[in-house]
């Protein structure tokens, strides 16, 4: 057979595989040793093929689209140092529980480690941050390499795909020649599908489980966010059938689209309400349950930490233990499934005045928010103004560092449905643009991306998608010039080289960007403008809205809002 | 004693270690959990430190600096994807061999692995990329934290700096609170210095090799990147000494400086007679000896594993075996030293007539390029002007692709003092304009940066260096919109798929960027403005020199060069 019969029989069949498991999109970056299977992906009208020349946007905006979709992306890009670009994204994915496919070209064995061009040390190259990593063999025409292929395609996604999600990596040595014969057709598929487990817990469990919660007459639930595509309304009836306070961090989505009979039980401003000792002291549990990621807020897992229920019930997909409070006293193997809503307990025994308790702080604090909202000019009242401006339907991409806090600060519970999303895997604030550029584009609902001014800069290079496939997103940049969550720490305390280390300001605006990537610029300097501005964005496909905000003024804000609650809070308890 | 005087005596004792073993130079990224380091850091008047809040190209700055100083230069992010994002940097100076000493803060082990915010699985984090990777304990007052800490160290400077040089890890958890006392002197160092082995070939296998040369009758030498610091001046003499045609890259800085009796003997336009199949047979070698890293041109490689010659001797400091033809006959394990020019080596051997073969063709192939060079349009003729116009005593820092491929083709030896320099390790366009910023920091030299318009884009955040430190460089970017390279080769014979896969033109145009970070900037549409605008540029510490140039025209005329080249030699053969 042809050695350009072989190759292209190869790669189709990795194709076909792809397509038979349930891959819709691949994201490709430029590059020689990869053409083979940048050609197939190409002609293949199963697929929808992205392009982004940054590998590390790249891998961002392929998280995006499988946040998304909860389903596998491919990611394809050629050998060497574009592969390592991939990392940050797979340590997120790792993490964030994403299922990214990320197959790297590689040289053939005897241009490895042999100081060849472009030619590094690839297989295993993404250590513990991916689930499974398989060095693929070269083209042949031996009986085992096409069902080889066949099997260890379906078998990657199946780990992918496997609760918790994660990434998997795929290396794929080519030799030359590269070129391959277009065909129109895929091979057919020999392999039907996988179908993957279900985490339960055992009766057993289920029945110790209901047995703690029936017993308690002080517990409340924290709700952080859930695995890819989990199911809310098991959410919900869990809520309904257990009666406790839930405090829900707002990217568990369960703030948004809140069914009326649930909106009682559901607590959002614990961040602050966590701030006053005498609340603390008052609502001190007997028991915990957490589910889905740990939450933004440090001052609930401190408490935790610090009151030590009898019981603290962490449930989880992976047995990595997912708590780092320290005082965990059972943990559950399990995915959110029906068992929730099967569990028998009992509705008498939670104190009617605890629940109260949670639910007149919360009131408390909700009603200084709302005001605090109408009054302030600051970056939190920014974000409290957007989320009303925000139209029902959307969705909100929310940067790591003050956004996610800030959403989880003004982010009421309500009807309005709003999806709040958001790389919380690690945290970083690399990758943004690009996470939310995928996600828009895995989505059919209006997306919104709220960002500071040095991760929008980490990752301005997201927007260079924009030259290779329409995308759609309002980025709005809270331009406060540096790191403003460094002035919350101690660290702001120590004058000496604060701004060198922390505060870091660039000085940058960025009208430039905007203009060079041919988007919509609105400029707001203040909060009055906000709203009037808002509604005078454009419809071009990309919009940058850039609010300049002022570090100094967000703290005194904040922390003026903080000391209301705790006030309010003591004349309440007093 | 205090927890903050054991930090504080901790982390200046790691700092007061980095400066007794010779670094100079430090680049830190902002960031939390490595506050204790990054305030010691910046408190310290022994230490320059460098800022940079995107990591990608804050890794490669710090290989910058350290390819210009040949010393080891010390990275600092926190924890997190910030560790994940310097991975392409690392791999390349793996490759390159480059001193990174990489310093990581981590969270302490309680936070590791239990979903706390920002924290990954950082020990080992970049496999077999680094040369030693250490998780260094939590600071206490045991009687041996302090001794340890300074030896291993000094340690992974050794490490870094022995033969072949290359990147260490050193990961360092912090448990909060973060602050430090400051103090104005370091501690006393106990380790006084290491110092490190020469790599030399035995007695026995200098006179093999001795043998070998003298009684060669047909033999070249080819010359790649060389060490970091290696002495040119060695290499020189043994040039004079052995009087064999010697091919010299760009990257070895031997076509620059070069001395007035060595001149005859240095061959630059291998890549293009090489294309000459008359020339090539006439030309077999009986031996080759190759010293530094395997050169930019592909056909000259092709040829060696083509002609098998009796001996093909490769010497590299590592035993990787650093060479992809196949066909080495004998690898010499050693350093560039004082041995290579005690080597007895009999002048009479060569045939002359050899010697003179490769120097017609080489006079033949620059005077057509002197020829194409006053009379050509394109982005070559421009490189070979810009080599003419950049004055004595600069630096030119060549992206991979098609710039070092022209710098390759275009630069002739001579006694002009620039010295050219890449990254070459794994020839990625990735992190260009960062390594070349902190190239120029780490020289006293005038810099000039030659890329393309993808590589450019691609590190654009390089720039963001400029706000936090001045940084003095001419960026003079070739924009052919888009892959410029994939044009020669045979993915451009097929049409379909072409442009979305390897030309991906951007259409993007980088005047606002000059604007957005106050560079100068200059436009080049046609080569007749070259000089005079050249002559023009200003002097903010910045400058942007953007040439336009079309990517079919420039394959036409390099196909036109080598052509007309290939028919001059065919002349002159017959």
């Amino acid at each position: 057979m042809s050695e350009r019969k072989i190759l292209t029989d190869y790669v189709y069949k990795m194709v076909a595989s792809l397509v038979q498991v349930g891959v819709e999109n691949v994201v490709v970056s430029p590059g020689s040793r990869s053409t083979p299977l940048a050609y197939a992906f190409a002609s293949t009208k199963q697929l929808n093929m992205y392009r982004q020349v940054d590998e590390r946007s790249a891998a961002f905006f392929a998280l995006g689209i499988a946040k998304a979709t909860a389903k596998p992306v491919v990611l394809l890009c050629t050998s060497g140092t574009a592969a390592a670009n991939y990392f940050p994204a797979i340590v997120e994915a790792s993490y964030a529980r994403v299922p990214l496919i990320v197959i790297t070209a590689d040289r053939p064995h005897e241009l490895r480690e042999v100081g060849a061009p472009q030619a590094i040390d690839q297989p295993n190259l993404y250590g513990t941050h991916v689930k499974w990593s398989v060095d693929f063999p070269l083209a042949d025409d031996a009986a085992p390499t096409l069902p080889f292929i066949e099997r260890h395609i379906a078998r990657a996604i199946a780990i992918a795909m496997s609760a918790p999600f994660g990434p998997v990596h795929i290396n794929v040595p080519f030799r030359e020649p590269l070129l391959i014969d277009f065909r129109d057709e895929l091979p057919e598929a020999t392999f039907k599908h996988s179908s993957m487990a279900q985490l339960m817990p055992s009766k057993a469990t289920q029945q110790e489980l209901s047995g703690i919660l029936s017993a308690t007459k002080r517990g409340f639930v924290i709700i952080g966010e859930l695995a890819l595509g989990a199911d809310l309304t098991i959410m919900w009836e869990f809520v309904r059938q257990l009666k406790w306070p839930v405090i829900v961090e707002s990217l568990s989505n369960m703030r948004a689209s809140v069914p009326e009979d649930c909106l009682p039980y559901i607590i959002t401003t614990y961040d602050a309400i966590m701030k006053s000792e005498d609340f603390k002291a008052l609502v001190e549990p007997d028991t915990v349950l957490r589910l889905g990621a740990q939450p933004v807020s440090k001052f609930i897992m401190q408490f935790i930490t610090k009151s030590q229920p009898d019981a603290y019930i962490v449930v989880d997909e992976d047995p990595m233990f997912r708590d780092s409070t320290g005082v965990s006293t059972h943990f559950i193997h399990a995915s959110i499934g029906e068992w929730l809503t099967q569990l028998e307990i009992s509705e008498t025994a939670l104190e009617a005045e605890y629940l109260a308790e949670w639910q007149d702080a919360n009131d408390i604090a909700l009603e200084y928010i709302e005001h605090y909202s109408k009054g302030a000019i600051d970056e939190g009242a920014m974000v409290s103004r957007l989320l009303k401006i925000i139209p029902n339907g959307s969705d909100i991409f929310v940067s790591s560092s003050m956004p996610v806090r800030d959403i989880d600060t003004f982010l009421m519970a309500s009807p309005k449905d709003i999806r709040i999303v958001a790389n919380r895997g690690t945290n970083g604030i690399d990758g943004v643009v690009s996470t939310a550029m995928g996600f828009s584009q895995g989505n059919n609902r209006e997306t919104y991306l709220l960002i500071g001014d040095l991760a929008f800069l980490h990752d301005i290079n997201g927007l260079i998608a924009s030259r290779y496939q329409e995308c759609n997103l309002t980025i709005i940049v809270m331009n406060n010039d540096g790191g403003g969550i460094f002035s919350y720490l101690p660290q702001s305390t120590v004058e000496a080289h604060y701004e060198d280390l922390f505060g870091t300001p660039t000085a940058l605006k960025f009208h430039d960007i905007a203009n060079m990537y041919d988007m919509d610029y609105i400029r707001v300097d203040d909060i009055s403008e906000l709203s009037e501005k808002f509604a005078s964005i454009k419809k071009r496909p990309l919009r940058l809205f850039e609010i300049f905000t002022d570090r100094e003024e967000n703290v005194y804000a904040h922390r003026a809002l903080w000391n209301l609650i705790n006030a309010g809070l003591k004349a309440w308890q007093s």
